[in-house]
């Protein structure tokens, strides 16, 4: 008999609300025979302030045990802006070597967006995950004084550009348009750049019926707000992606309802999948967040798992509440958690 | 008597037809009693084809002679990617130490904006010019093996983020609103973060009327989009202005409309001005393009150059100009061009 075995980190703020949610779906959806089992994990802020500790060796090894990992969100204003960030976040995606940073967008029928005149919007982001400006090399010397010196290092490998890189084909290669495009800044970053789109056009050469482009991250912000329908799949490094995912979802119906998966696709450690968004301190406790974007989070989950029946009825489910919504009065956290419980058993 | 004694840079593409229409308007703005000297510089891809050179010593030392530099635009599919760029471009911004790149996003009546619901647009970006990840500093070790390692090297100083943090404090000090606004990604970068927070705290005291505010940089493009009207002064590092200032191009009216000026406050040396937009070369020749960006650029030079009324007269004139396109035929970039002269004539 089937099971999964899912390390479930709610974390700060909005996360604990919105990962119940996530959790009540996810029971709700599997078939009778799979055996589901979690492991809460009490990570993030509290944890920190009562310990100093962010994530050990020992949540690492615990970590490991499971199949996958649900995550709600970390970080709050008590403690020191990047603590947490690179403390935990990036720490865990570096140790578990989440080099495939997965984040779709799609603009789903009634689901508001600032864009004039409701485009078409259907994309997925693979952003590197482990390399680039978030290797946290660089350092500072002569520190507050007028003589100093701050350097950050963005450090591109051969391998871990190849590997995304090739992911990426594969992705695009199984939707129906074929299309791949490549984000950097080549004419200015130089080094990393040529690295970027020389693997990029080698790895083409492997997948003929893929459709390839280029764009400089500056020009992607523009397409994404003037032509957003031109991006099938696009493939970016860490920075890049960090920056055009945020406005990808902001285009495609908000924060609200973007998801993400930070992959590790050989499977040596547990993904870690989770909603875009943070944990929004300001709405905490109050039932106002929307648990879609970590339900949605759940569907890429169960995607990775093998579950794509599960997975596409909860996308199903999502896309048709948020067309329900429109022109009703806001439900709650939970309601609306309820509401996609329902329809996935449906 | 005054004088203004310019050099004038066509470049590449739509480069030289957009000058011509910036010129004229130059000419008919500017007051009987003051001589405008022009000296054509053929700089770009056609010298580089033919010489190899983009920019030397001696085009330096000449440039330097001038009061300030127009320049259209730069880039031709025919030169690799980047030999343009670094080589004229941005070597021109170091020699003549542009560190304050200025790009006003205002949203004009009648302008359209891929955004819904016409917000209001009025803010100005001070990017650093000379400092980041733009410096060059990197390098490439086992070039095209499996084993290459590229890196990029962000350099940042007390000295490059102080002037231009200050700067825009004195920006927005001189606005009615008087708020700034620090786009950075502290939370990750955590060494230049530091840097560029610690300096615009500090700073900051100076300047006692002017609300400060931090963003992230991945969080700034989703404000971009879903609230611009909360930005008026922003100060940010030359990689996260870059790609900013193309996203508040394409919302507040789009490429064919931002002006930008590459600054040297200290006078040391003569300043830039040039549209946002690049040379275009798929609608180079044929009229088509919009000079209004050129146009703007050209009073910004003006007001640099202390011609404040002149300024205004050519920002009214371009604002006067969009708002009477709505639903007429589109006009050749002469004609633009024709009507903004004859309008900042009048
Ligand atoms: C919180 C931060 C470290 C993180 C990142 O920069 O990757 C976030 O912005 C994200 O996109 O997941
Ligand atoms: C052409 C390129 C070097 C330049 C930059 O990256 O600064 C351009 O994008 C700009 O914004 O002026």
């Amino acid at each position: 008999s089937r099971s999964i075995d899912l390390a479930v980190i709610p974390g700060d703020g909005i996360g604990q609300e919105v990962v119940a949610q996530g959790l009540k779906v996810l029971s709700a959806v599997l078939p009778q025979d799979v055996k589901l089992e979690t492991k809460e994990f009490d990570f993030g802020a509290r944890r920190y302030r009562a310990t100093g500790e962010t994530l050990t060796d020992a949540d690492l090894d615990a970590l490991k045990q499971h199949d996958a990992i649900l995550l709600g969100a970390i970080g709050d204003p008590s403690v020191p802006s990047g603590v947490l960030e690179r403390g935990f976040l990036l720490k865990l995606r570096f140790a578990f070597d989440h080099h495939v940073n997965l984040r779709p967008s799609k603009l789903l029928p009634g689901v508001e967006t600032p864009l004039a005149g409701q485009p078409e919007i259907d994309f997925v982001v693979v952003r590197e995950g482990t390399e680039g400006p978030y290797t946290g090399n660089g350092g500072t010397i002569r520190k507050g004084t007028e003589h100093e010196v701050a350097t950050e290092v963005s450090v591109n490998t051969a391998f871990g550009v190849e590997r995304v890189v090739r992911d990426a084909f594969a992705r695009a290669q199984a939707r129906p348009r074929k299309k791949l495009t490549l984000v950097h800044k080549n004419n200015v970053l130089t080094f990393a750049g040529h690295l970027w789109t020389n693997i990029f056009n080698k790895v083409a050469e492997e997948f003929p019926e893929v459709t390839t482009d280029y764009i400089h991250v500056d020009a992607a912000t523009i397409y994404l707000v003037t032509d957003p329908a031109r991006f099938d799949v696009i493939v970016t490094d860490n920075l890049f992606g960090d920056i055009i995912t945020d406005l990808a979802a902001a285009v495609s119906g908000g924060i609200g309802v973007a998801a993400s998966g930070n992959i590790n696709p050989s499977g040596e450690f547990p993904s870690m999948f989770e909603p875009v968004h943070g944990s929004a301190p300001d709405i905490a406790g109050q039932g106002k967040a929307d648990p879609s974007a970590t339900v949605l989070s759940v569907a890429l989950l169960l995607r990775h798992l093998g579950y794509e029946a599960e997975a596409a009825r909860i996308e199903e489910a999502v896309a048709a509440d948020l067309a329900e919504r429109v022109g009703k009065p806001a439900r709650s956290t939970e309601e609306i958690g309820d509401a996609l419980a329902l329809r996935v058993a449906g």
